[in-house]
């Protein structure tokens, strides 16, 4: 399977190499800036490309790894390509790809940072196709990288990306209020973190509404009063503490 | 070392085990429910007790992990023993033991659950004492359980309290909140699992500000609106989502 990434990003990167791993042929990398395209090129023995009119136009599969609001641009430059092109978006609808004969969407579930090895069988795939037969085809594909595919609509994917937000990119601003007060303290972060892994790995086999702890779900007002008492010059974080607390509360009542 | 427990909570029962497997000799356990501290004290060879006058006075350690609102009965029941008597609490400062002959802290910073197994030894133990050869009792005691053993004063101890529910009980109520989203638009939470594993993962050997990532910090609006739209129903949830990423514009600004 010959295969072109248009994108040399954190998701296209890991994207390559894992279709490099499952044995396909990385053609060309494209990016708009030569440096990223060498490097994630000479990553997966690709060639790197920076103008849209050298890319190969025979490829079996494109795979579109830009920022969000470019996919709209790529796919104008990829029009008339016979090959399967998807794009790897959470955010974006299916029907951006519409102009092209054959595609879909291959998102995969997970933050993604160019440093950090990441086993991919194990990343979700979320796939979505026009029709069953480019359903299949990228099933197949799905299959090759990944353990976990899942077949996932349009409004079902932005839904899934909000909840993604929540639990990925607010946890993490809760970690970093949390070393924000250890740092007023003259605490090391290093205090939180194995209670931070626990906390994760808690609700792998369960339900997170079951294993919640915490004054707020205790009905603790004293303590929750201390806390906000300490929170007195930070009201940002109390307000926060607040609507989480709330939040508890409406959950457990 | 003879040991008395003092609670058959989720904190005593860890704390219970962890100096059991340290070659301590649990002598008794107590709790003002028979049926817990039975079960507690089967699981460690101890003697359960329900009434406070029937507690061996002559131990070396004793380890109060009761509720908060408690710890201060219990230490009026303990007053004149020669021992060392613990407390386990975040959120309780050292004095409340002031009246005992020989006291202090050992609070261990986790989230506990009775049926999940834990490595101890990499909790952070946070001991305090009202003077230093008390606090070098503590800490050979508590490096017996653990090899993170710290210092930390009451005053920080309840800054690290409060740090800990932002990092853990509010970091959860997040899992809940996008399993919401999850569940009404029929999937699974599943899908989730892996994407909180690595956003865990990633902060263990950097700090979270270094490595967010989403919408917010990206100053992408486009998305931002998406997903407030998308939570027309859920204003709670909206609050939410503007409040965190306020925060995060904040952090980033």
């Amino acid at each position: 399977m010959d295969v072109i990434c248009i994108g040399s990003g954190n998701v296209a990167t890991h994207m390559a190499q894992a279709l490099k791993a499952s044995g396909a042929n990385l053609l060309q990398v494209w990016s708009r800036n030569p440096t990223h395209a060498e490097s994630l090129a000479r990553l997966v023995g690709a060639q790197p490309v920076t103008d849209f009119n050298a890319i190969n136009r025979n490829a079996d599969l494109y795979v579109i790894a830009v920022k969000d609001d470019a996919i709209g641009m790529v796919a104008a430059e990829l029009k008339g390509i016979n090959g399967l092109i998807v794009h790897t978006s959470g955010a974006t609808a299916l029907s951006i790809l519409a102009s092209l004969q054959n595609h879909g969407v291959l998102y995969p579930l997970q933050t993604f940072s160019k440093d950090r090895e990441i086993d991919f069988r194990k990343i979700p795939l979320c796939i979505e196709a026009p029709d069953d037969v480019m359903l299949t085809r990228i099933e197949s594909i799905a299959s090759l990288l990944s353990d976990s595919v899942y077949h996932i609509n349009s409004n079902q994917r932005k839904s899934l990306h909000l909840a993604a937000v929540f639990a990925c990119n607010f946890v993490n601003q809760l970690y970093v209020l949390g070393n924000q007060i250890l740092e007023h303290n003259h605490l090391d972060f290093e205090l939180l973190r194995p209670l931070i892994m626990e906390t994760a790995m808690k609700i792998q086999h369960e339900l997170p509404v079951n294993v919640q702890t915490g004054p707020a779900v205790r009905g603790d007002r004293q303590t929750m009063d201390n806390h906000l008492q300490l929170l007195g010059a930070r009201p940002d974080l109390a307000e926060i503490y607040e609507t989480l607390s709330k939040s508890i509360k409406k959950t457990h009542s």
